[in-house]
């Protein structure tokens, strides 16, 4: 239901969300497929450590732990509330939250709005806001945090840890993620699945996640925006990079958004949402994939500043799909010496002669770790370089292994610098092992050119965005000014 | 250097290339590093069971194989040659290979064109033309096919078996395709790095590549094309699908080109090899990934004859992207009533109550592998329905093995329909397993939706070319006619 901002209260309470030190499982149940039993097997799985109190009408235990008949019975404070009820038996339980004083409660159970409950989904969330009881869900697969061991939901996987905070509307989207977060190490600093989004709004999560302090980029898949204007402020106000992927933009897909979250357009176009999306500095992107690697390079790099970027490849073939993806973004590579007069002789020295000392540098398939190692430091050491972008091909006589280690510890040594480094590496197994690896130590690492392009490329677009920030929010200001002023004419 | 066409004699003595029943390594080294002994240690690892005669000026025994000075010496008759001598001594060693008889001869040394060497290589290819000396190279990285156990060359891995023909005018990017081959089941029957291209040529590589039984798609990697109009005849009488990436589009990329593979496009725009591609009936990419995915689809699929394309789903955000993909691409997913009057209720059957029946079929996050496989039978009978795309998100209940189990029965059952299924399931290692399991069994599978869509897409747009092709032959021909009436006249 549409906020006109974020509330104070509620961005508050969502430390008790992400972090509570006692749960009350509303709906406990002994049946192990069921929600009631896989939330608690959940949080033991992952290592919670807090109270976990088993709310069920008939049992005196659930999963081994005393279960109560209400949460009016649990003998201690509650900080948050997982109901798993049938959605007509909700209600009661919210309200008995309230008199509890729980701080704030999660729905996962279906059958609200999107189904045509509409009617009773509000009722609740009216309470809700009147009680100041911030409820996220409900039709909702789950909320967590791997830095504390919390996964709460029916989420088979706590994802890898890392920057990222994943807030999706969607929860088979967010199911999908956090697995091959592990499989991938693709990090996560936080995640939640809002479905219906009753009462807690996107804004509110946002504001969140600003403050949340393992989190440096938030990704944000959206079925649709019930507060274009709050979403638009919060953003505005966030201190950190925003990702978005916004779907049900095609024409069947605005009916099977209504019937997956009940989310309703009301009448904004796809074009609307780009607009939107650019007036809040937030950056859209348009496929999955895309918005996963544009999040794990955000929430590892500094911005890129110019649009000077050296890229170091021992293939040819590497180098020629990148640059040809540089240009398609409108972001063409320069020469060597369009960027500093000595870095092209600079890094001569590092390769053989039968390389090729453009942009791409092909420093050839015989490129040692030394070899990449001394083009990198020159590359890092030149001031006019704004970022780094390095392939690895494994030819028969690459040791894969070695440059990557070169890598991480010359990113170590440069960091301070706030240059970004992307790294490519496709190839067999010991090119999957070097992305992994890359990654764990906060360095992008995608296996195709194109990939490590778009992430490089979001970089320079970040930076854009904060040079535009202040223009952003005052023409956001002026906007917001004018309705006012329209609002009381007409009052 | 350019072709008028095709020639056949190239053509035909390919198959010595590809599957020799002896080979002469002209430069074979003791030095382990040097390509001369990773060439003969990469027959040996794969497998190779033919003969294998070093040849070494000096060296009367290379790898435990007794060593010849000259192939001239070889007491035996020599399919290929292998030569990886410095350039200045290629020449020579060529002369002798006619001299012997040797069928077909393969340079991998560099030091030609790309480096300014060019009068040396075409004066070499002018003799191995007089002498019906087919070359491959230089400049090349290696040939081989898994199914003969024949890796020969400098590549680390033989990949995994396969579909898909990879012709690749880059070294490093079919080393990286090669070694990715393995970890992520893509399958390959034959691969080859064209370098330099000095005499063969790609248009006789797709011609050979036509008639090898193992090959249903054929990958082409370009960076220039010396001869485009036999490229598009011999595209033309190709009877399986092509995609192509061609690269070197980029105003930085061209002098990127020259400097990789000696590659000139001699005026010719990006614009241009877009009109020669479609003319030529073949499928252009703009990404690795797009070109891998597309290549994996076509080499397993057969083409998709309409539009209809059935989505059946358990989670409603990789439905809601894939809709919205396909509508990017111009083939919007249609209702199930306007597909087939009976299919929504027939479908309906095998799902929950709270599913959505629309398209995509969302059969809920509770959705069994009976659920799967009833819906999935039921669009494999609709004769309305041309094509199926499945979508498999983890859910806290999902069997992702007994889907996958399913599918692969139903696939086998209903094969001979030819309606193709491509399946979507992004998520834990359960889900990755479930990839490299459909690969493995000729499905095509992804971990995003929108690879599943470009994949679909690719299969549509396959099916329209088949349609075309006799139209764009007659204006091949006709075209061909004008031109030479043309000469006629100025002649």
């Amino acid at each position: 239901m549409e906020v006109k901002e974020a509330r104070q209260y509620v961005v508050d309470k969502l430390d008790y969300a992400f972090k509570p030190s006692s749960i009350g499982v509303i709906g406990a149940s002994r049946n192990e497929r069921k929600v009631g039993f896989k939330v608690i097997q959940g949080l033991r799985k992952s290592g919670y450590d807090g109270e976990i109190y088993p709310i069920n009408i008939k049992a005196t235990e659930v999963a081994g732990l005393p279960a109560y008949k209400s949460i009016l019975d649990v003998p201690a404070e509650i900080d948050l509330a997982f109901i798993a009820l049938p959605a007509p038996r909700v209600f009661d339980a919210i309200k008995e939250c309230v008199a509890k004083k729980v701080k704030i409660g999660v729905v996962s159970s279906s059958g609200f709005k999107e189904i045509g409950n509409g009617d009773l989904q509000n009722e609740i969330t009216e309470y809700c806001r009147e009680n100041e009881f911030p409820l996220i869900g409900p039709n909702l697969v789950g909320i967590g945090t791997p830095y504390h061991n919390f996964n709460c939901g029916f989420i088979p996987y706590l994802p890898n840890k890392g920057p990222v905070a994943l807030i999706s509307q969607s929860g088979s989207n967010l199911l999908a993620a956090l697995g091959s977060s592990q499989v991938d190490h693709f990090g996560i600093s936080m995640f939640v699945g809002l479905g219906n989004k009753a009462d807690v709004d996107f804004c509110e999560m946002i504001k969140y996640a600003d403050k949340e302090p393992n989190t440096r980029c938030i990704a944000v898949y959206i079925e649709a925006l019930d507060s274009p204007e709050a979403f638009k402020k919060a953003c505005l106000e966030c201190e950190k990079p925003i990702t978005v992927i916004k779907v049900g933009a095609s024409k069947i897909g605005v009916k099977a958004a209504f019937a997956h979250t009940a989310s309703e357009n009301r009448g904004h176009t796809n074009e609307e949402y780009d607009k939107l999306f650019e007036e809040s500095g937030v950056m859209r992107e348009n496929t999955w994939q895309e918005f996963l690697d544009t999040s794990l390079a955000l929430g590892n790099c500094p911005p890129l500043r110019g649009d000077n970027v050296v890229m170091i490849t021992n293939g040819g073939g590497a180098g020629l799909l990148a640059c040809d993806h540089f240009e398609r973004l409108g972001m063409p590579l320069h020469e060597l010496k369009e960027i500093s007069p000595e870095l092209k002789s600079n890094i001569r020295s590092y390769m053989p002669d039968f390389g090729s000392p453009l942009n791409p540098v092909d420093i050839s398939g015989t490129a040692t770790s030394d070899m990449y190692g001394g083009a990198l430091r020159t590359a890092y050491r030149d001031e006019n370089v704004d970022g780094i972008m390095i392939s690895v091909c494994p030819t028969a006589v690459t040791d894969v292994d070695a440059i990557t280690e070169t890598f991480i510890a010359s990113h170590k040594q440069y960091k301070n610098l706030g240059k970004p480094i992307i790294r490519e590496c496709q190839g067999g197994r010991e090119c999957r092992e070097a992305i992994m690896k890359l990654r764990d130590n906060g360095i992008p690492a995608f296996a195709t050119a194109e990939q490590a392009v778009n992430a490089m490329f979001a970089l320079r677009r970040y930076s854009q965005i904060m040079n535009q920030k202040e223009e952003l929010i005052k023409k956001a200001q002026a906007a917001e000014a004018a309705k006012n002023a329209e609002e009381e004419v007409n009052a």
